[in-house]
């Protein structure tokens, strides 16, 4: 699913879809993991998911596994998963709870949750040996909205540089102080960009999702990010419904101080290269998509609800949830048929319609930061 | 299973077979799938799968979905299964029956049964897009005794011309008004090559197919198709057994008006690359063998008999079926054995004895038409 | 588990673990199975295994499979498992008993038990066919110490000058005599030098093998063979343990004449390139290590005895067995997590300390092999 385009300021005549390699080829994902996934912020996480010191997730980012942890000093910090010694993984479990050190399950060398090495057994027998030269790796890290996005590059641009256009644009939703209360993963058996593509565009919505077109009419509202790495607009929520949910009805408490105009909206944005995002006026649902290989991807969901609507009188999360798993799954199952055809020898790119200027955008952004100036 | 020689016309002094790499080598399968499958007439089934205008099936060649279809004026149509606009595979079910058009079920773009786009929604608001400019991508298509033909040349050779020295001669057989009784397909764990050889021999019946070579003796005989892509010959069914069954009884009535000497033989073919051709007095077998990759083969075969057959007193098609899924599984095994010792490093070029003069001509066959002429 | 070091003299100064395309790369690998699979000897057994003429098992070295055969004159021999027709694997189950010959399953070719070609159908039709021409291809063998190695090197250096630092120092456990009471195999998802190196060293027993750190106290004993191709040393026992089991008493009777200090030490060596050695007093475990792919292995596993042990009072191998298969498990798991590790970006070569400084003669071994001088 996804926003569409009214005004057409994005539109350039002519633009095409993606040449076939870039869906099929490893050699295409293996540039995309170096200069995307290993240079990018990428978003890891929420900073609620950190409550207390010693607390930590494993994140994957270009193929490496990584320690995002909150210190005992409240601070979010993240390392590669990796022990200097012999280079054993540190930690295994998915999440968990770490006492005052990480230490190594193998040889029990031992960091503070700064990264320092604080012990090393029998490395005093050799000679010339300094604990300092041994830190874990660290990885930057930095938050926006709530959400923390790390970075494998050794001195990645600032996120609140990269971030500027967005900076402030969403300060009225709420973010940072939403509540997860539901998550949920998919196995999409297509390249991670043709998902991201299908979410840009709400063309397909009256083939595709038949039900979501009698709430959220694909010709309604506007795009308003147009160009570069934050993409999307909004659609009208059709009256009598008040949400996009199964039954209609909101399905919580409103996010945050909204304006009137945004009660009767639901947003739905790209934050390049892996995060979705869509703020219904009820409910927000916080998307990555992970490539998995060439022709496979991982999308993560979150819901996010404001803290007071479990407590509160008509709160259903799950008309919401059930209404995205549905035509989430509707998206997934014609991605794979996209991924299908356009490993054909004969797929050429094909001429994208005004409806789809997000996606040519996204597609410009893409290719722009893999540095693939010419097609 | 497979014919055997008799006369060793076709057989060369000194003939062995092939190195190891055409077994086991990715970059000779890709060869092969561009050399062969892409530019060669491949069977893709009979014209009497296709009832119905709208009726279709999907084929596989060179890794292609191909859409194969009678069209409402009768006619039979190919195309790929790829949409012009963003590439999606149109036909998902292996089988079934369209309406008069195919749409896209991604943005609806909607084809004629000859390929035309008719239908195409927002594209007018393109400047200058044509229809016209995206029909479908056509397959060539073309009959031969009922058995249906693709190729995915772009200007192919005719099928009349290709197949010449076999227009008429199995005319006295009715094979396009046979019915297909039965289907099964098998998974073979060895390069389809080995399958192609190992069903133009019958040198290894008396160890492999013991119960057969009492009803087909392997020295029994000859060869009548010795070079080319059209290669094969006869056996004689041994009194008192009328036809290659497990009780040695017909199991239907004679599949045409056959000359006496043709009613006590079996005669297996392969029509070069994937097709290989069984006829006994009174059924048929069409088999097809696709590789799956370099070490791996998918065998689709059916069993044909006279239209009226299935009402005669007599008929049990399970007698001839059971015959040859217990010698095809014997056959199946002894590839995969053959396919893991032709990978080991001290396997090379064995000499072929002049009762695998066919087989040896089919690898010369193949060789030739991978351009492969020095080894 | 493993030996450690008291004593010093292998140890390097500045030794480093190895960089992670080692432990990662097919290249690697495929230049491992030339260089030292299909060079060395490679222990495929015991002579034991082969009780009468005819007796075989099968070996998988260097990605080919060989039949190990005792013939009918009592002698060892192997041969490639391969047909020199059309390159059939002769042998398919993993051990058996044959008749007088090797026979071809699929053309009946057939070869006496020292690899002479003496049936061959057909053939003789061909001009200049000689079968002396096509015997089976031969592997060398060789003994040491009742355990039986093969070599695919057309000329292999000789085993006993190979083996001659190891050829008598290991008579008195009277390792030939002894009999194979229990076999295990362990499918390991880490690279086969990852668990070579862990055998290596007994550092990790503190933090991995709680339990076992109190039968085998890793700061005790000291390495006897420091640097080449046969490496290890020895562990003292802790009274009042008798053995490394369950129980911590001795699981069967003495395996030789052993003087008084090895009747209270294990021994544990590694013998180039794939074979590990534990001595205990009561009992012997005799493993192989084989690479599977870059990042898997396979172990196998042999208990050894005294021959009277099975039917003494108080023979309870369970104990030590139980013993070693939580041990071993402890081990695989972390080898798994180490390979994981070292696939980062981020992995370089860390210190070892000197109580690794087998592990450090291991690799250094490996590399010497494998032609690597300069990292």
């Amino acid at each position: 699913m996804g926003a569409f385009v009214k005004t057409s300021e994005s539109y350039r005549p002519g633009a095409r879809t993606m040449p076939g390699r870039y869906y099929t080829a490893p050699e295409i994902l293996a540039e995309e993991q170096e200069r995307i996934f290993a240079r990018h912020w990428i978003s890891v996480g929420r900073a609620a998911d950190f409550a207390a010191g010693g607390d930590y997730r494993l994140a994957q980012l270009a193929g490496e596994s990584v320690i995002v942890l909150r210190d005992q000093q409240g601070a979010l910090r993240a390392f590669y998963n990796v022990c200097r010694h012999r280079g054993t993984r540190l930690c295994d479990a998915a999440q968990g709870r770490l006492s005052e050190t990480i230490q190594c399950p193998y040889h029990a060398w031992t960091y503070a949750l700064d990264g320092r090495l604080i012990g090393a057994p029998h490395m005093h027998e050799v000679e010339g040996f300094d604990k300092q030269d041994y830190p874990l790796h660290p990885v930057a890290l930095a938050q926006w909205e709530g959400f923390v996005f790390a970075n494998l590059a050794p001195e990645p641009r600032p996120l609140a540089t990269a971030f500027a256009p967005v900076l402030e644009r969403f300060r009225h939703f709420n973010l940072p102080a939403l509540v997860t209360v539901r998550r949920t993963a998919y196995t999409v058996r297509a390249n991670s960009k043709l998902v991201m593509q299908n979410y840009s565009e709400c063309l397909h919505c009256p083939t595709i999702h038949p039900e979501l077109s009698t709430k959220l009419p694909y010709t309604s509202g506007a795009n308003d990010l147009v160009e570069g790495p934050f993409l999307g607009g909004y659609m009208e929520i059709k009256p009598p419904n008040a949400s996009a949910t199964m039954s209609g009805r909101a399905c919580g408490l409103l996010l945050g101080d909204l304006p009137p105009d945004d009660r009767t909206r639901a947003f739905y944005y790209t934050i390049f290269p892996t995060m979705m995002l869509s703020l219904h006026p009820d409910y927000a649902v916080y998307y990555t998509v992970w490539p998995k290989g060439p022709t496979e991807s991982v999308v993560a969901c979150e819901w996010l609800v404001h803290p007071d609507s479990p407590a509160s009188p008509g709160y259903n999360i799950e008309d919401a949830a059930e209404f995205w798993d549905r035509t989430n799954r509707q998206d997934w199952r014609i991605c794979e048929r996209s991924q299908l055809g356009v490993a054909s020898r004969m797929y050429a790119p094909g001429p994208y319609s005004p409806r789809e200027s997000v996606p040519a955008a996204w597609d410009r952004e893409y290719l722009r930061q893999l540095g693939h100036h010419e097609l």
